[in-house]
This record gives C-alpha cells, sequence and structure tokens, in this order.
C-alpha cells in the first residue's frame, strides 16, 4: 500500500475543493508513474480512513477520474488504474524518455526582429512601481464593463456577437466613438471613418505596414516613443530625428526637410509627447498643418492620452483641421480604462480604413467583439464620461503631489517640466546619479522603477523616466519619492 | 417655452433609467443648438410636470448635466444652459459647418492589401448561420472564466496582473498550457518554448514574419486556408501549391521540390485541414518527417482543432516527433472556447520563442493579462479539460446528425466525407448547384452560408464550403439541411 497520506497532501484552506485536490494529486501520481496502469487503489471507504476525509469526497474524487477516463471499476476488483489509458495519455505516461525533447534552436535561421531596449523586466515582486503612465484600473469602472459583457453573453444578442462581425469592429462601440470623438475633439467624421483594434500599438503597427515600404523616410521626435521607432525600422523605414523643445517638434526643420525631399511620414504625438510630455504649441500645430497641406505629407498622429489634460484649454489635434485626408489619428481605450483592457481605434479615411481592416484582419481575424460591445454600453449609457471627468480630476491631483514632492524632495537632483496633461511626468536626474545605479538600490527596496535606456532608444542617453502617477494614489506616491531620496 | 414633452420622449420600458433618458435628450438638444448657451431650463418642479415624471427624476437628471457642466445654477435665476460650455463642447456645439470634414481619401497613396475574398459578411441579421466551424459558445465555461476574471481582479494578484508582464504572456498559462499539450498531444517542452498570442492567426502571422522574405517560397495546400495564404502573400512569398487527397497532402511532391531547391517554408495543417477536413496519414506523417529533417525544412504546423478528434485514434502532430527544432506548432484556445474568446499561442524552439514574443509585442504590446490568468485558473481547476471531453462528445454527435442528414436529404446535390475531427464538413455541391445563388435564396430564408468564394481563394472553384456543425444543436441543424432541400 502507497503512503497516500503523505502522497496526498489535503489544503482544507484552498479554494479548490478537496474531492478536486484528492483527484488532481492522482492524476498527478499516475503521470509520474508512481502509480502504474492497471493497480488497484484502494476502495473510497479505505481511502476515506487514510485521508481522513468523508467518503463521499472519495467518491466524488473516484468520479472525477473515471470521467476523465484515468481509472476504471473491474467488478470484485475494485477501482483500477486504466490499463489502456486514453489514447492521448500513455504516450506521456510511457515514455518521457521516447518523446523527443523540442530542440533549443531552431534548425533553420530565420529574421531577427533587432536590438530590443530593456524595458520593464521584472516589476511582479515590488511593492511600488513606476510605471511608464498607466491608468489606475482601481478608480475605472470595471466592474460595470464586466457586468456588461455578462448580461451581453446572457442575451439573445450573443447569437450576433458570437459569429462574423463587420471587419473594422462591432457597429455600436464605431458610432460610440465617432460621437464621443465628435464631441471631445472635434473631429468631423462618420463611423466608417472608425477602425477597431486591440490596443493603440496594433492601430500604429497597421498604419506604418500600409504607408511605408523598405527605404522609406520616417520623421520622429528626438527622442520618439520607442515602440513605434521600432515598428517603422522593421518595415525597413530610416528614422530621421526632429529636434523637440518644451513646445514640440520643431517645424521649422521638418519644412527644411520637406523642401529638399518630400518624407514618407511623420510620425508626432502632439500631446504630452512620449516620452518627454511636451505639446506641440498652437503657433506649430497651424505652421504643421500647412506643411500638411502644402507636401501632401502623410502623418501617423498619435494622440493616445488627449482625454487627460489639466492645465489651460487642450489644443486640437491635427486631424480636427483641414489636413486634406493626410492625417491617421490614434487612440487608446486601454489608457482610459485598465492596461489589462486592451482596447485602441485608428481614424482615418474611408480608403485607407477599408485596408486598413483587411491588414487588422489578416493579424488576429478580428477583436473581442464581446467587450467592444460592452465597452460601447459603457459610451452609451455615460459611464466612461463620468468615469473620465472622475479620473482627469483625479490623475491632476496626483501630478500636483508628485511634482510638488519632486521639487521639495529632489530639487538638485531631479530636473522636470510640469506636464500640461498625460500621466506620467518627465524626470531627468542629474548627470552625477546614473539612472541604472539608482534604478538597482530601489528594486531591493521594493520599488520598481525604469533604469531609464528604454528612453534612450536610438538617441542620447537622457539619464531620465517617464514617472508615471496616475496609478499611484498620494500616500504612494509620497512613498516613492521617499525611497527615491534614500537610494540618490 | 420648447415643447419639451415632444423634444424629450420616454420609453419607460427601457433598461436605461429615466433620468438619463431626460439627461441625454437634454445634451441631445443643446448640441444640435435647439436649446441655445445661457437659455434657461424649466425648474425641476415644472419639468416634471411637463413630463409626467416624479421632481426626483429631473432632480437626477440635471445633477448628471451639473456633473457634465452643460448647465449651470445661477441664483435667482435658476438652471440656465452653461455659456461657457467645457473648453472642448463649445466646437461641437459652434459650428458643424467650420469642422472641416473628414476627407474620404488620403492625399497619399499607399500600399493595397491586395484582392480579398468575401466572406462571411453580415449574417448578423439570419435566424440561422452555418459558419466555418465554431465552437458553440452556449456550452463553454465562459460563466466559469468571467468568474475567474472577476475574482482575480478583486484579488491583491491584480497589482502584479496589471502591471508589465512576461513578453511572451502569464507564466502562469503557458505552464498550464506546458502540461496541457504534454497530456494531449506529447510535446516534451517547457514554458520558454511557449508564446500565448490574440488568436491563432496571430501566431501565424508572427511566425511567417520571421521565417519569411520578399520572394520566399511556400509550399501550401491546394486548397489552403485562405487566411495564411494571405498572410505569405503580403510579405512577398510565393505559393506553391501542393496536391491533397484524402490521406492529406502529398508528400512525394513535397520531396521533389526539395529535391530541386529547398524552400522557405511548408504550411500544414494535418489534421482536419481547412477547409477539405482531411488528416494527413501516420505514413505520410513519418515521410513528411523524415523531409524535414533531411532538409532542415521549416514548417508551420497550424494544429488549430487538434483536441476535436471523434474517429479512431488521433495522429500525434509533427511537433511532438522528432524534428531538430524546424517545426513551428500553433493552436487555439478560441476554438475551444467561443469566437469572442481571443486566444491562441505557438510553440517553437526557444531562440525563436524570444524573437517572436519581440514581434507580438511590437504588433500589440501585450495580451488581455487578466483573461490569460482566468484562463490558466481553467486549466488548473480542470474545468477546461472537462469542457473538452463534454464538447468533444457533442460535436461528435453533431457530426454524425449532419452527415446523416446530408446523406439523406442531399444525396446527389452534395458529396462529403465524414470528417475525423473538427467542427465543420467539406461539403462539394454538384456543379448544377452554385453555391452563390443558393446562398442567395438561403439567405431569403433566414440561413446564411457562405458562398463558397473564400474557400477557392488561389486556387480552383470547387463549388465547396466548411458547413460548421459544431455550433449548431441538433435541430438547429435538421433545420438549415430543411432549408436547403428547398433551395437547390
Amino acid at each position: 500500500m502507497l503512503p497516500f497520506s503523505t502522497l496526498l497532501p489535503i489544503n482544507k484552506e484552498s479554494a479548490m475543493p478537496v474531492y478536486q485536490q484528492i483527484a488532481n494529486g492522482l492524476v498527478g501520481l499516475i503521470r509520474e508513474g508512481v502509480i502504474k496502469p492497471g493497480a488497484a487503489l484502494p476502495g473510497s471507504r479505505e481511502m476515506a480512513l487514510l485521508l481522513q476525509v468523508h467518503r463521499k469526497t472519495i467518491i466524488a474524487a473516484y468520479q472525477e477520474l473515471f470521467t476523465q477516463d484515468w481509472i476504471e471499476t473491474i467488478p470484485r476488483k475494485g477501482v483500477i488504474v486504466s490499463q489502456r489509458l486514453p489514447e492521448i495519455k500513455p504516450r506521456t505516461f510511457k515514455a518521457a524518455a521516447k518523446i523527443p525533447a523540442y530542440a533549443g534552436n531552431t534548425g533553420f535561421t530565420f529574421n531577427k526582429i533587432g536590438a530590443y531596449p530593456a524595458t520593464a523586466g521584472r516589476s511582479g515582486e515590488h511593492r511600488l512601481v513606476i510605471n511608464d503612465g498607466f491608468p489606475d484600473h482601481r478608480i475605472g469602472p470595471i466592474d460595470l464593463l464586466m457586468r456588461e459583457y455578462r448580461s451581453l453573453f446572457h442575451s439573445p444578442g450573443i447569437k450576433r456577437y458570437a459569429t462574423y462581425g463587420n471587419m473594422a469592429g462591432p457597429v455600436s462601440l464605431r458610432n460610440e466613438l465617432t460621437q464621443f470623438l465628435t464631441e471631445t475633439r472635434g473631429l468631423n467624421i462618420g463611423p466608417n471613418n472608425v477602425l477597431l483594434t486591440h490596443g493603440a500599438q496594433m492601430a500604429i503597427y497597421v498604419a506604418a505596414r500600409l504607408i511605408l515600404k523598405p527605404g522609406s523616410t520616417v520623421l520622429v521626435g528626438q527622442p520618439n516613443y520607442f515602440m513605434a521607432d521600432m515598428i517603422f525600422q522593421q518595415f525597413g523605414a530610416k528614422l530621421v530625428r526632429i529636434p523637440l523643445d518644451e513646445n514640440g517638434l520643431d517645424i521649422d526643420a521638418i519644412a527644411r526637410i520637406c523642401k529638399q525631399k518630400k518624407p514618407d511620414l511623420l510620425y508626432i504625438i502632439p500631446h504630452h509627447h512620449h516620452p518627454t510630455t511636451v505639446t506641440l504649441s498652437a503657433e506649430r500645430r497651424m505652421k504643421l498643418l500647412e506643411l500638411i497641406r502644402q507636401y501632401q505629407l502623410p502623418v501617423i498622429e498619435d494622440d493616445y492620452d488627449y482625454d487627460f489634460h489639466y492645465s489651460g484649454s487642450p489644443i486640437l489635434p491635427l486631424a480636427s483641421a483641414d489636413h486634406d485626408g493626410n492625417v491617421i489619428y490614434i487612440g487608446s481605450l486601454t489608457k482610459t480604462l485598465a492596461t489589462f483592457i486592451r482596447a485602441g481605434y485608428m481614424v482615418a479615411p474611408e480608403n485607407f480604413i477599408t485596408e486598413a481592416a483587411l491588414m487588422r484582419r489578416m493579424i488576429d481575424i478580428r477583436g473581442d467583439n464581446l467587450l467592444d460591445e460592452a465597452l460601447a454600453l459603457l459610451f452609451k449609457n455615460g459611464d466612461m464620461q463620468r468615469h473620465l471627468k472622475k479620473s482627469v480630476k483625479l490623475y491632476h491631483e496626483r501630478r500636483d503631489h508628485l511634482c510638488t514632492l519632486l521639487q521639495q524632495e529632489l530639487p538638485d537632483i531631479v530636473t522636470f517640466q510640469r506636464p500640461a496633461g498625460g500621466m506620467a511626468v518627465w524626470a531627468q536626474f542629474h548627470k552625477k546619479y546614473p539612472l541604472p545605479a539608482i534604478a538597482a538600490r530601489a528594486s531591493a527596496k521594493g520599488l520598481f522603477m525604469s533604469d531609464g535606456s528604454a528612453y534612450s532608444y536610438g538617441t542620447v542617453n537622457h539619464n531620465a523616466l517617464r514617472m508615471g502617477f496616475a496609478s499611484l494614489n498620494e500616500k504612494e506616491l509620497s512613498e516613492v519619492v521617499e525611497i527615491l531620496k534614500k537610494v540618490v
């Protein structure tokens, strides 16, 4: 008799029912070869005594194993481990040795994606995390969203949502976004101008795929959102870096380049630029619009956190002005709700959206239709608008709190401009305090932070990082600065 | 006084609270310019009388509008529409005329994705849908999945799931998949061999991106899964079509090609091939494995519905044999659960997974981490395994039911081989009955079905379609065949 009481430890505190723990434990023993096919198991009465549980629990466990074909009942012999485990199981069972291990390396050579800056890495174990500028999922209407999702799933409409849908995404959410973007950004569009994507990143990828060819020239900021840089480079495009100051990209520099040879694309983040958080001034915006019309210059306008603006009036996106159909506008709902709700969108002329939908479909068939329908309901019922209003107020306070702390506690160490919006402060550390060393010391104290290398991708070493303030409350922000003060 | 009782219709049957209907209605009137900024609104008492609702309802509606800055309260004057609507609102308000309409066409030229076969189109309005082979979401553990999702969201772990994760996807789900694939397919792998994707389609896209260059040669079936063909073509690859019979791809044809010049990729669906449902025989599988080793031939093995096998023993995937690291294995959880749960995976040598994770990240940063964690729990608790067992039994019955009906009711019209597994029957219609005409007539009778054109993409006109049986119960399948009988 095997020592079942030792082999099958039971945790009565666990969320998993005891019978299931026993069943899983037995499957493990069979798999590992501890119990062989054909071996008899103790009767339910005996096993109940051995494991000190009710007999019904053992009967339930055996029933489970029986259903899964791991055991069988032989008349007058009792319960035995199946001689003929289901076709697919013996293979594992018989021969870990016979099944060849998957090769560690491919037998063929393939395209490499290229150097990739170290980003956050393993932040899971830290008590506090300074992220790149994530929203605070704790204040978002996630419970409401789940409720809508659930009731849609149980509604008659599920039949429709679960089959084919419109290639550009559910019409309901495209309609709601059309109205939302009209109200908040003055975009004069219809639902056929909107493509839903699995996050803003996918929208950038798809737009770049349609616009670029190997050898294309793309104008980007110095520095720029590094994940956009990488997209353009992997399509074989050449990056031309445009200087940037507190008023955004240097539009005169773009004009000079256009005069010589029209570039194939300008990628711009006019509001709360990533990583530097600067906003393109109204004057430069006008100048740029003129250039766009004069040269018919294709533009990707990445406006991922337009909705989060705290100081002064927000400036309208390029897309809301007259641009002769040259501006592809990209936004995010992930930034509005939570990192784990992946939803973004692209606004473009209809001929572009048609092709972009084909491309998006090739990458992942369709989005999470049911989630998109649930998101549409959040807009329709005003929950999203109410959440935005609430979170803008809260993030405004958090921005001010962090800026005050940085000024008071780290005045000679950190330089920054108070951002007019967004979810992060671009914090440049004095060169006497190299970020990799600070990040390592902070990590030891339970604070995860970037070492700044990703933000310097392809440009100079800024010794700076984005300090996301939106997802941390004031107490947490105080703790963060406290730790920083100790480790510099 | 405006005729508010007419302008603000109230639907007491609606799920939307009445106060919200009134608030939304008023926003609409303000937006349309019917009510001008500065205009006074009736007091709550008066408005309640006008609309025949309780005064508290009006107070709630006004509170809502007040919160959204649409109205303000002026002492001794009452409620008026805000003179200074929030910065972003007046733009819409002032001038639909002034905001330029988004151009219908781009000002620049761009890459076209190319011809795209008409697929399902608008199937939403039909009572019955023959899909391509979708699972039945009605029997899946979607409620369980939602419960796990919800409790994870409210657990302390959410902090971790909501920040950065492993680039290849949460370790929990990769661990569970490792174990599941070992048990069900005899794959000898570790979690570092697994990349999670937003559906199997994304895994094909990413693998092709790494393997192909413009001018590469890809061997595919005649016919083949058309969405894979399109991926390869848009990477500039040349398709070489390999004949196919009831035992799968013609491996001798592949051998002849390899002898002349090694192709850059073989794409194969060995089990229940798409669209024809044939399964590669054990003998051909051995031959192909020899070729793979001999030529170090890169292979994408798309095994999207291996788990659904009804007749005889399933044949192991190529990936579970010795292939010197040349087989990239792709599977789907979407097919296990529901079309709106987008989850797939890639299994490959670690050096390939590393680059594939970079590529996947470039396309959409990360998956739905929380959903992945919830899926991991379904595996861990055995819910997924139980669901698979249940659905295999049910789909088996549905396959038999449909095959019997087709034989009995449409013997001279439809030809097919009973598929050994999967979720669809490959139904070839006699050439006297062209599918486009049948599909049009069926549509008029409330049955949506493919006109077959997508399945003929790049090959001959098969006048055939995949009849998905998994998502329809026996009564529904009978209705489908009933309608088909009427319209042929």
